[in-house]
């Protein structure tokens, strides 16, 4: 299938599929073939292949049709908190556990049929996680490209896909940029955060967003934000909705940062169109591992996405962070990583600013499952024991008399 | 909703809805109250709740509404070792990590809408996590009753939805009892493994399996079996379609055990009705925690599943289950956990007795997640380090030439 892509800031078009950066150094996304789209047209298959008629390939064996689907929940414990009417969208529900699975479940099966036997990645996380998961279940070779110093847990959760595992001595930010002069080198493709495929695969979390409210429109969307790769692709698919004609007013993105490394928020709050990437000196360390970036390569997309949308960008310390976790599994029923939590306690702070208001429907997008990251063992919870045959003694002390 | 009960083996009837065994000793489950039903009238609800009508509560508030709907998967890199055509139902996918969310979306709910303020339960894995998740995202407390010597990781994983967590001395295993007993005194109901609202719920996996395949019926489902409960669920929904005229002949059900405690596979083999309960001197460890179950509660009612639909029931060795869980995830992309890793070797044996053709078709559902057991860092992954600024010539000597 030919596709175009073209530049969300100058507009430029490109009919070279395999480009991934503009001329003018922006990233660039893939046009969709047509503009005429209704939710009835989508068929009954299962995931986001629903929408295969938007995506840039036909779908797919292996993994990557368990990617999408995942349930959308209203949750009315969380209210008083964000300060509107919640609704979850559980990400955490893909085949690896997290929202990269419908960007690798179009950009791995694309470069393959561009005739690239191996896929690599530039990353130690869930992208890591999910292309090699992607990647093998269609016979195909994986090298990950790790930070030298990559925990024992994370090197664990990426291996048992079998990838080869290269770590990479030196500045691993500026891996980026070299994964791409590498693509264009080696018999190799390195889908990197915002590679275009990976955009088109983020925009169907949108489409079952909106297809859920349909005809109705969600007020707001809080996404965590760390390249600006998923907010790029929801807007994508703003836009998208909004050409054919099935949304009128977009929601308004709202991005959430780590306070630890938060470039696209100072831009926001300066006026910039481009963030400034962040020292070390700048930056600190912060539970929300998924998301601390410091240079992020859609950045100055995801602030376009933001204020074309009338959204925000907030940052949120990792004592919200904790308290917003603990929300999530005590109110919601849901175990969300802290990179996903920053969603309601970035949503909080707008509330307490008056930018949402109480009969406003927010959705929550949790971008990844927590049970990735439980299992250390280290929990301080009070318990009591108590020998069996003294059970039912204990208990009634325990519970209210019945019918009370 | 008024709903009747009765029992799979003497078919006795009982309208007290509060009743989970029969005076001859065996598990109750839940009549349907229609044997008229079609796919078509399913509407468009998401998750198991497409199938409401057939369920004995109406689609509840909370993390409830996020249950079920999980993705099957053709899998044709397991093909070989499963010895027919592989599908995977990867039950991982729903908002605890386990297929116990269909059956705690029905029970917990029941059980609060029966009067009791307080929901239990007897577990220290998968199922503690997804009742507690359930309890709490309706506001209701809940009282989780664990080993005295639960480990620190399964403890962090119940704990974060903040149940009370109750450690038990004295012999676990009897405990099963007491909660029956407890919950007829006391104001609290402990939802126990076949609890016949969860096996309620359970049923609706089979019904999306079934439907998947519609108006084809799969010829082979393979699941991990412990307490019989699952089993129990998709028995009883195999029923209801056979009743409706959905499918004609039925699936072939088979379980598979750990060797290392395996009081089903021994009755089957032996011809036996009822599973001998097996003393800790016959039982041993197993990496296939989640399943090993001495005294099987359902399994004389797994064996009535088995034997009606021509199935098996298979046991695999730790080594098999390793090896199957490896397949999994390099084969299928999928990270399961080793107690659903048994599914695929015991199809593997099956093939190897000839009990399993090549042109068949096999739906492995393996029923939790591995996500939750991995994050140890215990991995022997070999690794190499190289300097960014040698990474393009090291790739040149690992790649292919391009275009050969």
């Amino acid at each position: 299938m030919s596709v175009s892509l073209s530049c969300h800031r100058c507009e430029t078009r490109y009919d070279d599929d395999t480009r991934v950066r503009c001329d003018c150094g922006e990233p660039l996304w893939i046009d969709a073939e047509t503009t005429s789209f209704a939710w009835d047209d989508c068929g009954n298959r299962s995931g986001m292949w629903r929408y295969e008629a938007a995506l840039p390939i036909d779908r797919p064996d292996g993994v990557a049709r368990a990617a999408g689907g995942t349930p959308l929940v209203r949750s009315p414990g969380l209210d008083d908190v964000a300060g509107g009417r919640v609704f979850i969208k559980d990400e955490g529900e893909n085949p690896t556990g997290s929202y990269k699975d419908r960007g690798s479940a179009v950009a791995v099966p694309r470069t393959i049929a561009a005739g690239d036997d191996v896929v690599g990645t530039v990353s130690y996380g869930n992208m890591a996680i999910s292309t090699a998961a992607h990647a093998t279940s269609l016979d195909r070779e994986c090298i990950v490209f790790v930070p030298e110093d990559i925990s024992p847990v994370r090197l664990e959760l990426i291996a048992q896909y079998e990838p080869t595992v290269v770590r990479v001595g030196g500045e691993y930010g500026a891996l980026y940029e070299d994964a791409l002069e590498l693509s264009d080198r080696l018999p190799i493709t390195a889908l990197v955060s915002d590679d275009p495929a990976r955009i088109s695969g983020y925009k169907t979390a949108l489409f079952e967003i909106c297809e859920s409210f349909a005809p109705e429109t969600p007020d707001v969307i809080a996404l965590p934000a760390s390249s600006g790769g998923f907010a790029s692709g929801v807007w994508l698919g703003i836009r998208e909705l909004e050409r054919a004609g099935l949304i009128d007013e977009p929601p308004r993105l709202c991005l959430v940062q780590t306070a630890a490394s938060d470039p696209i928020t100072r831009a926001f709050e300066d006026g910039s169109t481009d963030p400034t990437p962040m020292s070390s000196d700048e930056t600190g360390e912060t539970i929300a591992r998924s998301i601390g970036n410091p240079d992020p390569p859609s950045g100055a997309r995801a602030l376009s996405a933001v204020r074309d949308t009338d959204g925000a960008v907030v940052s949120v310390t990792d004592d919200e962070i904790r308290a917003a976790q603990r929300r999530f599994a005590v109110e919601g029923g849901f175990c969300v990583e802290p990179a996903s939590a920053t969603t309601l306690a970035g949503v909080s702070r707008l509330a307490d600013r008056g930018e949402i208001s109480a009969a406003e429907s927010i959705v929550l997008v949790p971008t990844g499952t927590g049970f990735k990251e439980l299992g250390t063992g280290e929990t301080d919870v009070a318990t009591e024991t108590v020998h069996r045959t003294d059970l039912a003694d204990r208990l009634e002390s325990l519970l209210p008399p019945r019918g009370e």
